[in-house]
């Protein structure tokens, strides 16, 4: 009975998809060969038809001169493929290199980040000891937030970092979300976010979010404040099935979570982008190990799921998903986890049980059954020139109200305004001044605690435009030294900016 | 025996401070005078040497025309102080009205959020049933990163918030955690951040911890990446003593170690600054159970154990420590916690019943044994006017080198780059146009997916002056939508600003 139910897997898989899928593998530096190789025997005993094109990525290409860790091939064969299957990597420390796992997301515009975690049987975890089941799905913005890197030193005492998101940028990730719960059989979508206090950008990435939800009625979805889902998902992470955020509290998100299940060796991730998605280990590359047969491959196995059903190999994945857990559930385990008092399995013998359970299921906590479904795995054509993405709101007339000047100084605010207002002309008026977005002028606290930094808003009543406030900007610098030039717009009758504290 | 115990530590407290100490008490909306009520009936029975201000705070004087939620008396009541002990208070919502407790937090300029987290016998929660101890103390800085709330629109796709992190506000709140550890007897610092990715940011708040940390031999420093942290706090949290985080990033911790311990009404809050200090409950003001005397007092009883310590009262904080401690093993209860098959107790019997057992302790996890130092409470007297802060670093000789100027535009890089050139003179330079972060001019990748935003780099080999750089600001602007110039500048050999990903 179970052999009929697997040969009436492959038998429906081999007739959807009679050519294999080429996809782009590499293996990784340190554990990853090992595991790489466990992983793809484990599909090929299951049949998944995919076809495999090795390519050469890692530390070695960047000790062979490659600065990007990759051979100009391996780039080819990823735009190509579409899909890159990767174990670990390793990005030698120095300078001017930058990791390999950062730098192919960014080049390929990889913008979701999704991670899934789930109890596993046999991997005890404080949760697994109090009886409560994990099975969370994170999809994490992968471009924007402070991930631009773009940072500035205003003085030697100030540093800001910019932090952009974008409706365009939300809306994709939204998108995918919301359609990775239709495709897969979940009921809801959460959204986190500091809205509360960062009211035009995660203002913006949940306004977003409720648009694209109307477009999904059949889906539940809700908003979060990102304090109160880490505090939700440490009490009752059971009332989760999948999250979206914005980049850095993704990220640290993703990573609570990864805790949950027992750490990052049971902790998948998919870099999902338009073109070209990467599904890989998170985890290190283990050189203590290394070339041992030890290693625990079950991080990059659990990727390639999200790997296949992103293909459209449901019942692939969940074939080989069941197998996992049932193995996993009867106490099978490599020296990394498990009960020490029974035999450790070596990574091969790990993977060959997998593949000898090939049919079975587990007791409790089996695959989620995602069905299949005709929409298959288009391979997409590569775009001949970047593409610029827009947001669909109607778009307003803006106009050009004024600027605000960071300036740097140890003067006090009193003394600072009249430097500022002796260079206004026409109907340019100074605003306010604060420190630390807190306004210190025309009136504040004398308890504020200033740095050698302010903000001075100049505002003109009726309008201005941009060589004015260049212009102004500097006149101004002719006594004092502004960093940055900040022009204020409203959009519509809507102000494009915020109030200062106290403002 | 105990009768003895605890008469003498009224003597020694008596004879330290022979003058009560004031403190303003607001007692808040909802619950908040029953909690306020019950607590000060314990601090009363212990023999606390304080006496109380009670001043007027919260919805009432809203609703009654003050803009700020207090009256001046209030304000000059805590002013005169230094110490503010709260209940939980409702923010009115609508237009033009500032949250009560982040008003309170800027105004006075409390740079530092501590957070105590501990496990508490008779609060069951997920760690409590796998037998996990926690103790954790997080300090979270309290007025700098993204709460600024400093946000522009630069294009109506593209929200800009920004993020300031600085070198006098990093060494405040690192000096505060190193004292307190060294006050209460910790042992361990932790610092934990992302510099790897905000490398001038967060670098910033790194590199200051280690040089503060070198200030107190005794105590042991480290540091970890926050997305590391929140699993490790989720995994293994009893290797923690304090964690001091920048404000976002220990937002999202604080509400994480609340629901390791129970949530918000376990969790006890202390807001301090130079010259005035906030303690008080963070939960909400339950105006569902109103005025029923069955509102759970020890979320904000813990904050005060903070606030007796802070005032140098250690033994009181221990004594009615312990007793809270001794009475919850004993399984007594209020009604949103502990053995629903025994009787829940009012607020008030709660709190009699913590001050029949005072000079009991619990079996198990008693209060960490802080000695009374020689330093009690020092009022602080009023600054004259905002205090300057500055960091102790050599300032080196700084330079304008170039300016990065943010453009909207839906044109191509390639289409840009020319009508920016043409206005450039001399010896500037167009460098690189970058699209969130990630260069796509003068080399690039046709997969990155750009949005109606640029930011071009304009650099200027030797040197140049801020006039130079506004002018072409603002000759560019004829042609082109620059939103913001942003300043390029060297300090000493070191670039104040970073590389794009792929420069």
């Amino acid at each position: 009975m179970k052999l009929f139910m697997f040969s009436n897997v492959y038998q429906k898989h081999n007739q959807m998809s009679m050519n294999p899928i080429k996809i782009s593998v590499a293996k990784g530096d340190g554990i990853g060969p090992e595991i790489m190789d466990a992983v793809i025997s484990i599909f090929d005993a299951a049949q998944v038809p995919l076809s495999y094109e090795y390519i050469d990525m890692g530390k070695k290409f960047y000790e062979a001169g490659f600065s990007t860790g990759m051979t100009d091939e391996a780039k080819a064969s990823v735009e190509s493929n579409g899909i890159l299957f990767k174990g670990p990597m390793e990005t030698p420390k120095g300078k001017g290199v930058k990791s390999i796992n950062v730098t192919a997301r960014k080049t390929w515009s990889t913008f979701a980040n999704r991670r899934h975690f789930k109890s596993l049987n046999g991997v005890e975890t404080v949760f697994s000891k109090a009886g409560i089941p994990i099975d969370i799905t994170i999809v994490r913005e992968n471009i924007e937030g402070t991930y631009g890197g773009i940072e500035h030193m205003l003085t030697q005492d100030v540093a800001l970092c910019r932090r952009f998101i974008t409706r365009p940028g939300s809306t994709q990730v939204h998108r995918f979300a919301f359609e990775m719960a239709k495709r897969e059989g979940f009921h809801k979508v959460t959204c986190a976010h500091k809205a509360n206090i960062m009211k035009l950008t995660d203002g913006l990435f949940l306004e977003t979010f409720y648009e694209v939800a109307k477009e999904y009625p059949e889906i539940e979805a809700n908003d979060m404040i990102v304090d109160d889902l880490a505090m939700k998902l440490v009490a009752k992470p059971q009332q989760f099935e999948i999250v979206v955020l914005t980049n850095l509290q993704g990220d640290i998100m993703s990573d609570l979570c990864a805790g949950l299940v027992g750490g990052l060796g049971f902790a998948p991730s998919a870099n999902v982008g338009e073109h070209i998605s990467i599904f890989e280990a998170v985890h290190g590359t283990a050189p203590d190990i290394t070339g041992k047969n030890i290693a625990n491959p079950t991080a990059l196995l659990l990727s390639g799921f999200m790997m296949l059903r992103y293909l459209g190999f449901m019942e692939h994945a969940n074939l080989i998903e069941n197998s996992l857990l049932y193995t996993l559930e009867n106490g099978v385990h490599t020296g990394d986890f498990g009960d020490r008092s029974t035999p450790s399995l070596s990574t091969t013998d790990f993977a060959k049980a997998i593949i000898s359970n090939l049919g079975k299921s587990p007791k409790e906590n089996a695959a989620r059954d995602t069905k299949a479904t005709s929409a298959g795995f288009h391979r997409p054509i590569a775009p001949s020139e970047q593409k610029m993405m827009l947001g669909n709101q109607v778009k307003e007339e803006s106009k050009i109200v004024g600027v605000d000047l960071f300036i740097e100084s140890t003067l006090t605010a009193a003394e600072l305004a009249p430097m500022i207002q002796k260079h206004l002309v026409g109907e340019q008026k100074l605003i306010m001044i604060s420190n630390r977005g807190t306004q210190v002028w025309p009136t504040g606290s004398v308890f504020t605690e200033c740095v050698d930094q302010y903000r001075a808003r100049i505002e003109v009543p009726s309008s201005t435009n941009l060589e004015e406030m260049f212009g102004l900007s500097s006149r101004v610098s002719a006594d004092l030294m502004v960093s940055t030039a900040e022009i204020l717009r409203k959009f519509g009758e809507k102000a494009g900016y915020s109030l200062a504290q106290g403002q």
